[in-house]
């Protein structure tokens, strides 16, 4: 099969492709040395499905202490640190900020937010896709005792900005408090 | 407030607590010195939905090299490996075999399935839960720049088994072929 | 010089001796394989000294959320988990059980306690000890906009038992509330 | 009870505050985005204190192979190294320097200090810190068999430059010969 | 094409297989959980030829203080014990003992091997594989300066023991004096 | 002794000196913050022999999906990405390429290059050379059932530029078609 029409199959109708798939057929991680400096910020979403009860378990200590959701935070914050050592073809970043929210909403659900910052040559949705994913996961590993069907759904993205493909807001909309009016 | 009041409102009404959160409010690795070692066996599943369009492209480069599912793959398997360092309170646990299997089905949606063993004195939930959230994001990366909206649905426990708490199976059935059929 | 009396200038008068360091001069993970699997634990403590303004401030913050006693407690226990990546020539262990706690004592100290438990061939000393002072370095980190002159002190091994040289016990008492206290 | 009054207490009397707390009650890591890349440095130390055979013992492989003080050295390089994987809220930073040295000093204590430097947008005292800390607990490890009563004193950090606090510098001198002295 | 082909094809003409790839075109980690646990030892090797200059200045430091080859061999230690987190479907072992040597021979050549023992389901080749490989990658950086055209050569197997496979030892000797001789 | 005769030992008869040797006997990661920020590359390689028959089933697979040699690709550019992890003195680089590739030649070898690049104060070649020997140790690992002689030659740097010593290139050729010619 000539070369042209395998790589006019990696490509849609509108021309965009797999980035990490070379012609070939290997993998790859995209050269970014080109690409200019700029303020990046990523913002993904995760929501954990739980029975009433174990959420009010939650919520009960989080009146108090805010254990399992504090510790979701953490790891969810240590994790969007090491993406790069956990998403085989995505690139170090040196992050300048990391926010994790988790909150329980009505009787059923955590919604999980974490907003990842960098001034980098390439984008930090995968940093901001990973923490929700893992603090999702540590609230899961926490409440795993009390439900055992805990499903989480919606892993996201939200919001992107900073690279040359412009803004990116998805048009539902984030369900947190927004960054702007933290102190 | 009475240590036992707190203690109380811990645990929910059929007397299943929050295992990782101490009564005076710290929060704690489980104990599990005490158990005997059986062989335990997990399985986890994620959906990943994109547009037909991504998909396509995948499938494609799947009938021929199979780039993306089998990045997601290896990476799915490398994640369940180290979910100590990942999720805060969980115990390192010497896997015996990961398997993370992911396919294409129907226009829009990739199933990843990930099933842990190990011989040890807890589970494995969270080993398959990680690989298969970790490969998941990973479809996530490698299809981002062809699909900003994909989302990651459905991560859950589908079985479980080995542990004092009895056989787990979601009511719901695993998609993928089983186990068994490989060879 | 004969390598015999390079050997006895390894070992002390009553013959214990450099475990790590090889007559040639060479350092060496001790070979742990024919010693036999016995349960292990061990205690470390940390003494964090610190500013009465700065401790109040987290006093204040414990009453309500606990928050930097509660992360100290989380990166304890995640560094207990991975002391053998960081500690040269300690074995990986599997351990079964960390347990970090943080208590304000007094008007300028914070007391850390370490834990660690395992099944295993060797002790869990460094993990123990590990635990205790990176959950000490966490509040470093968390105080040391209020306080530059923070002192990590006194981070020191209080009991041992489990392996063949016998049970430890430091002269000097543990300062926190026993384990057998706790729920 | 009013955000205001909350904020207020997170605050000491000089108007700074626990940079890492939320008022909400999580944690975060501040976010430095905004901050100038300076070049930043940190000295911190560390004692570890011995008994005088177990430091003879030392000495003696010292003058021969320095073996135990130079894997203590390796190290606390590699700790400071992945400092952001161990302190939770701290950041990633591409350090360009780290020095790490351990001597004996008296009968019965080896001083340890390490250096850390980057051209980054936040200070690097949590690598210094750190790579002390790691460098002190690997000291420990390969001399725990000689003796069981080790302690692990005075982690500070000695001198800090580079940030908009200016530069700090411990009453206390540092007790190793500077870097300038080295070639 | 039937599967029943694709499976012969994986297969030499002995019967032996390529184990980590599976009928249907994913890789897989074995599963080692049926096997029993034995005791397990591997032998490799890995020989670094260097400028005879080059080999000069390092033995005269050696000489000294073995700075070269003490790094390498904690290097060396350090890689083998994540082997797992390196070499993608490669199981997680509890190493009881891993040992790296580095020599100079002759006048262009230092030799490395790294013995690892373990009790285990499965072999230890990737680990003492590992382990002479990062001390190898050592001497190269901490010589490149010296010798930009330093080769590493011959990393192999030299001896393996435990499994059901046998005993394996190569035909060419291993270089270094044996295990057998060290105290 | 005198300081000047130590230092002298440890430069050859260029002028050129081991980098990570201080004349006080301890090692040291070089100090680059003074050094200019250039982009950086280096292109390593790894040669991978084996039998005929082991790289004929290799052969087979890669025809229709390419497992063993995508497997290796992606756990060399995992290792690239962590290589300060591995290598106690190098610099951790925040890598904007890493490109490995790897290719059956003629009946019984296997030829893997990787390339590695970065806009930093000091080279790359350690990024490459690691990335080279983990791809390699992939395919070792994923052969061994087929092959247990496997031999991995020549992991050697065959190109770099961006540093102040200029460009290297090694007389040999590499083996693998350029860079330039992928799409």
């Amino acid at each position: 099969m000539a070369q042209s029409t395998v790589k006019a199959k990696m490509v849609d109708h509108r021309g965009r492709r797999l980035s990490h798939v070379a012609p070939d057929g290997s993998v790859r991680m995209v050269d970014v040395g080109g690409k200019p400096v700029t303020q990046r910020r990523a913002l993904a979403q995760a929501i954990v499905r739980l029975k009433p009860q174990a959420l009010k378990a939650i919520r009960q200590r989080a009146a108090k202490k805010g254990d399992v959701l504090l510790t979701a935070q953490i790891a969810g914050i240590a994790a969007a640190k090491i993406t790069s050592q956990l998403i085989p073809l995505s690139h170090p970043l040196p992050l300048t900020h990391v926010d994790v929210r988790c909150q329980p909403r009505g009787t059923d659900t955590i919604h999980i937010e974490c907003a990842a910052s960098c001034s980098g040559r390439t984008g930090v949705e995968m940093e901001a896709m990973t923490g929700a994913a893992v603090a999702a996961l540590t609230v899961y590993d926490m409440c795993k005792a009390l439900d055992r069907e805990i499903v989480i759904e919606k892993l996201q993205l939200m919001e992107k900005s900073g690279g040359k493909s412009g803004r990116f807001r998805r048009a539902e909309k984030a369900t947190l408090p927004g960054d702007k009016k933290r102190p």
